[in-house]
């Protein structure tokens, strides 16, 4: 409610909801252990220009608001900005109503992406928690996850996944082989659940597999 | 023990023990990450009449007292009711003994669910935890958990629970395949002693079978 | 440092030394998931004749004074005590050396109860952590747990336990089949040290051989 | 900021910052459940000479203050220092890039030290958060953690140990078969993110080839 001064309206300038939003999801995802040895990274749109995102390094189960950046969807560079940065840009381009984006490298993200590497995608499929998704009324659907190969080009790969995820229906998360789950919703709060979802749910296949998640 | 007013006696006052056996129940089952994206409801009897039931959406793991409605286990409808109340009211229905209900989407029991389903019961058996469960005095015996196949008419699915579970002897539990296990007790207190001893037989009963849960 | 005035030094007070041990290792089971359900029960030996001793009943993890009573070794009746107290006295007798009892349900020591019973024991070899238990010196070395068959008539478990036993040398745990651990050690720090290496190696076997534990 | 006397700066006086750097170390770990039974140890290099490390016994996750002494790499005997100690000091020895060291015997690490005993190393390799460890650009890379056979002569098997890793390239840890993991960094915080990594990692080896870690 104290009065913003024209200074602090900077292109820097990060509004307190986003900050919140940026570190509830970091909070949690440190908390769940998806996010080890100082990974991870985390974003929530301001507007149609810029997006509130992590600055590179330091464990984010730990961010305080000197650790959120304000950067431009659109691709600058910003000399705090995390490597991984361009893939959330991508996103935020893709739609409108992608108003979060988390990127974590939680265990069974990682064992799903690669045991469905060769198949290219994860079918998550007949299960009740699939309503968590937003626009999800039933559990008789699917929902395939995308898999895409890792890269260390970021630019290159947020290219590849910007070309492809515009072709198909955008969903609500893609996987990178080895590496780990990109997730988005239309706030910090859908993106929290959606988390919670696809950890539940890539745990759940994988058990039902046989395989130790 | 301060009074309460008589607009506050009215269909939609809580009694305090209500709102603290729902709360109890709820924030347990939070804890244990067995209601993941803002899945799972709770309820407690209030009377012949009627029950204490956690309102729809939100995290029940923080759940307050103003995410707790009164309804009628008669069935009608409530504006803020969960689509699954139909389930908590058949419950109580069924038999005066029955005190409290827990609905939890946990991975074993989900895991048993499927695993199980083709026999249609899980059979929990031999195993001292068993005596966790209200008037079981030995191990020497078994328990059979019946699966019910997953339906998003609630109302259809109430009537199919109700109708089979009227023929047999209640027990304290039963699955919904691919969704999870509903639960209850005599109170609050015994619900939740029967969910942990759930959890625990149903994690046991897989990983005897070589099945990681 | 207050005064205990001569009623409080009845037969039935506890001192506070056997108060915070009893404590210290039922917060810790419980914090540790081991005795779900209300189960669970702990003693710490007062002198040759008595020990303190968990009350029936009550989750343990929540344990506080009131729940603990004080008992005779020898095996009289007291109206507050677990029916497995037996067991308890039964390892007091055996050996002076055994200052403190715990007895958990944990996921693990269940586990390797069954798959192992049909060899009467569980060999724990080989393994650095077997130092843990105290007059190991050594990982070159084994410790055999012996597994007894369980049974609801705890006078009469008591009596094979307290037979068997006598008759080997007395180790620092046993299972019961399809039950649980009970483990001690010199004092209530020893047993919880005990505790932690047994749940530890119970699972490190289970996992080498391949079952999820 | 207060002053520190001629005589704190004695042969045993431990300087803050390396205090601070064991303790959060010790506490990590013991929250993380890596360090069971009173088991590992940690150390913090001071100058070319000596090194804060933990004393022998008593439970790290509650480590404070006292619980560390000041000890010569060279290996002069200390009347408080573990048993393990002369692996710390081989480590400092090795390089002056090694600032801090962690012992531990968490499940994944000992799980994988016996897994591939036989071919004498683990090969973390194609997995993104190999970023995670110091000089490490990309996951196109490998990394081979080199595993010794245990053994409860110290000396000896500090000495197998500086020799060997002096032949190699040094890396940033090595197992003990059956026993537990030696990691270490630059300072402090960086051994605890390779802590953290090496435990993703070799429970993400394990799980791939279908172990349950």
């Amino acid at each position: 409610m104290k009065a913003v001064s024209p200074s602090e309206r900077s292109t820097e300038h990060v509004p307190d909801e986003q900050v919140r939003g940026v570190i509830a999801l970091a909070h949690h995802c440190g908390a769940k252990g998806w996010i080890p040895a100082t990974s991870g990274n985390f974003s929530v749109r301001i507007d149609a220009h810029d997006a509130a995102i992590t600055a590179s390094g330091s464990d984010k189960g730990k961010l305080a608001a000197d650790g959120i950046i304000r950067a431009s969807i659109a691709g600058a560079a910003h000399p705090r900005a995390s490597a991984e940065a361009p893939l959330h840009y991508a996103m935020y381009r893709l739609s409108p109503k992608v108003g979060a984006v988390a990127h974590i490298h939680s265990l069974p993200s990682v064992l799903a992406s690669i045991h469905f590497a060769r198949e290219g995608k994860v079918r998550l499929e007949g299960l009740e928690l699939l309503k968590a998704f937003q626009g999800v009324r039933t559990h008789e659907t699917h929902l395939d996850v995308p898999i895409f190969a890792n890269d260390q080009d970021m630019d290159a790969l947020a290219g590849r996944v910007e070309r492809q995820l515009k072709a198909d229906s955008l969903g609500w998360g893609f996987l990178l082989a080895g590496h780990g789950l990109y997730a988005w919703g239309q706030d910090a709060n859908e993106t929290l659940r959606h988390l919670d979802a696809f950890d539940y749910l890539f745990t759940l296949v994988l058990k039902l597999k046989g395989i130790p998640a």
